[in-house]
């Protein structure tokens, strides 16, 4: 990535070209939107099976379970065992719930704030404001659990290999306030970055003044791969259990980019004790989860193979997506100093980085040509860049052909961007 | 009901013949569970069409929603028109949820507790215990709730047409910490009490002390008829918001007992302000219900009238259940003294009161006999009913051959158990 700390310096020339081919882009009066990681039509083909499964007369688990019945709080045992490998733990250390990841965050931590964790009693709301690590850039809607229920959001680099491990071992051996960490492991929300073996290592080992510190480790990206290889991480249930501290991970994904959206499963693990604590804290707000679309998953998925050949489908289609927009990148943005973009191996996002100060003109003038960008800031704790310099792209919903057009778009209004400001200087 | 009051008197040379008929019961080997208001796998079936719903190529709501993305916080709007009329309140007022109305009445305690109400900003737990009023005998999985975050539970009676309005009124007029009372408004769990006017009009005109008091209306059994008469109860919500207390109703009901228990929805209906606050506080933790399944619930049902002829369905499988419960409870104790039951006109169960410092003794007989039953005190907070009475019987899930046997099994017991205390007197 280009460093972003220069400042762009351009043919004061040059400015003109810019604003007519941005005037012209303006005129053509596009509605494109790239502002969720969403699944596009196409993709949601993949999953059709769904909508008539699990078909008359199919409503048992391979356990006899009724699953139009009420129960199974933990999820359908040919649930768990189907995404048992996927979460890195055996299907007794999985919970298969409804369709969102998110809740299951939410409800973890509303659990801890209220009740404390399984390794106190006491709750985290009980002894002052506690904190959160946020690596930044990062993902808005883990922020945003923070800020609803006053959770302090400290902000912690992201290196090309994770957290910046100085920085977080410094922070939490000193102050038992700080609770806990977002992370996203693997082609993170929004960078693509994957975090390295000895990361991973390190949030294991480190020693934490808060003896219930947690990592919610949210693999969202864990299957899928944008290149022909597929990145394995190490694996931080059996890490943190070795170094001492079996505990300390929550595990988090979903199908919501699997299979469908609005309608997958929501993926949970962690050592046993945590599952134990989980289901007791669940007990008082539900019976169970929605068994028959876990069913309906398992007749659609079958095995971890299934997963990894859905996903390859997924590949195809959204692989042209983000070549597309980096190439168009490449050819407009190349020669401007101060501006990069990340070239992820997976995920649903690219980084764009502009010279700083500029990210926010740059969405205003992408919006003001039809094109709906997520708003500058969205990475950071409280909408907050410090530096104004990081736009999330999300490639993967639009169609191949707005793609195109949206990503030159983006590249218009950059360049527009970095030349007001060296105009302004 | 027989008065519950009186001793049991019996003729005592009847002692010998009565052991000995449970003594044969018990010798069957019997298995029978009348545990939980389950619907049997007769009623399950009634909605098999949704197990190949909503059909390959069909996931757009009428308004061109696409079920299967992201999004739709508050339910699809073809949800909400279905279920318009059936929770009182236009689609703008109705949320459609996942598959437990539970965990939307956790959700709105947690979210009171921590935040609180669109009525004030004080959170719930900051000033002090908070309590909420239970009618008694009661359903466990509100006291549940209560009990699970430290909420006082203050028992009140609850007559023929509801909870004893007079304790009520005079309790939430001077304490402003009790925020809430648990209503199960129509064939409420587990005596088939309905709500009359009066009480309803009470209730929503009564002073109290908090500012931010809530009625938890849980109308789980709004169209769960067992009689051909289908009762009315007025509406809460326009009552409430006439009598100047527009957010003091939150109205809860689910298709759990309409389609499939463990996959069917939640529903969420309340003033403009409540359904505002209860979507500003559930953004972050969800970016919205599974919409497909409410899709299928749309293309199933189709309107109210398709919600009642199913409704008729489960009344012609489960009403002969509840009959012939009655009737062996009618020709095996009426002649005793001190025992009664519930005739309910609508619901999931029967309440059996049986001479004080009996009930446990009965659930135990009845269990050594292979019946299993609700543990006695369940339907009282903290599963303590003061005098050890109240037996709750859930006749829908076995079969009626079965379901004759296991009330055979109770009656036996409770004759047993009344006549031991009898003899120990």
């Amino acid at each position: 990535m280009t460093d972003s700390s220069q400042r762009v310096s351009q043919d004061p020339t040059s400015f003109q070209l810019w604003q007519e081919k941005y005037d012209a882009f303006k005129a053509r009066g596009l509605k494109l939107d790239l502002t969720r990681g969403k699944p596009s039509s196409a993709q949601l083909e993949l999953s059709s099976e769904l909508l008539s499964l699990p078909g008359l007369g199919d409503y048992l688990g391979s356990d006899r379970t009724d699953c139009r019945n009420y129960g199974g709080l933990q999820g359908l045992a040919d649930a768990r065992i189907l995404f048992s490998q996927m979460m890195g733990a055996p299907p007794e250390q999985v919970v298969v719930a409804n369709n969102s990841s998110l809740a299951l965050m939410h409800d973890i931590t509303v659990y801890s704030l209220l009740k404390g964790t399984c390794d106190g009693n006491t709750p985290w709301s009980a002894n002052g404001q506690i904190a959160f690590l946020c690596p930044v850039p990062g993902y808005d809607r883990h922020f945003a659990i923070c800020k609803e229920y006053g959770i302090r959001m400290i902000q912690v680099g992201l290196t090309s290999d994770g957290p910046d491990m100085d920085e977080v071992e410094q922070l939490v051996q000193n102050d038992p306030l700080i609770k806990g960490i977002w992370c996203v492991p693997k082609y993170s929300n929004p960078t693509g970055t994957v975090y390295s073996d000895s990361v991973i290592e390190r949030l294991s080992a480190m020693k934490t003044a808060a003896t219930d510190f947690r990592i919610y480790w949210d693999n969202a990206y864990c299957v899928h791969h944008l290149t022909n290889e597929r990145i394995e991480i190490a694996n931080i249930i059996d890490l943190c259990a070795r170094r001492g501290h079996p505990n300390r991970p929550f595990v988090f994904a979903s199908t919501s980019k699997i299979t469908l959206a609005g309608a997958g499963l929501a993926l949970f693990a962690s050592s046993k004790d945590n599952v134990k604590w989980f289901l007791a804290r669940s007990t008082p707000r539900t019976i169970g989860p929605d068994k028959l679309n876990q069913l309906r998953h398992v007749r659609f998925l079958k095995n971890h193979q299934g997963i990894l050949e859905l996903m390859d489908r997924h590949r195809s289609l959204i692989g042209p997506k983000f070549r597309r927009v980096l190439d168009i990148f490449a050819e407009k943005l190349s020669d401007l100093s101060g501006v990069g973009w990340t070239k992820p191996k997976g995920g649903y996002f690219i980084s764009l980085i502009v010279p700083k100060g500029c990210a926010q003109k740059v969405v205003a003038l992408a919006l003001d040509a039809g094109i709906q960008l997520t708003p500058a800031g969205a990475t950071h704790p409280n909408s907050k860049d410090p530096h104004d310099c990081t736009i999330r792209i999300a490639p993967t919903f639009p169609e191949l052909a707005e793609i195109a057009q949206a990503a030159e778009g983006v590249a218009l209004s950059v360049r527009l961007a970095a030349q007001n400001m060296t105009r302004q200087d």
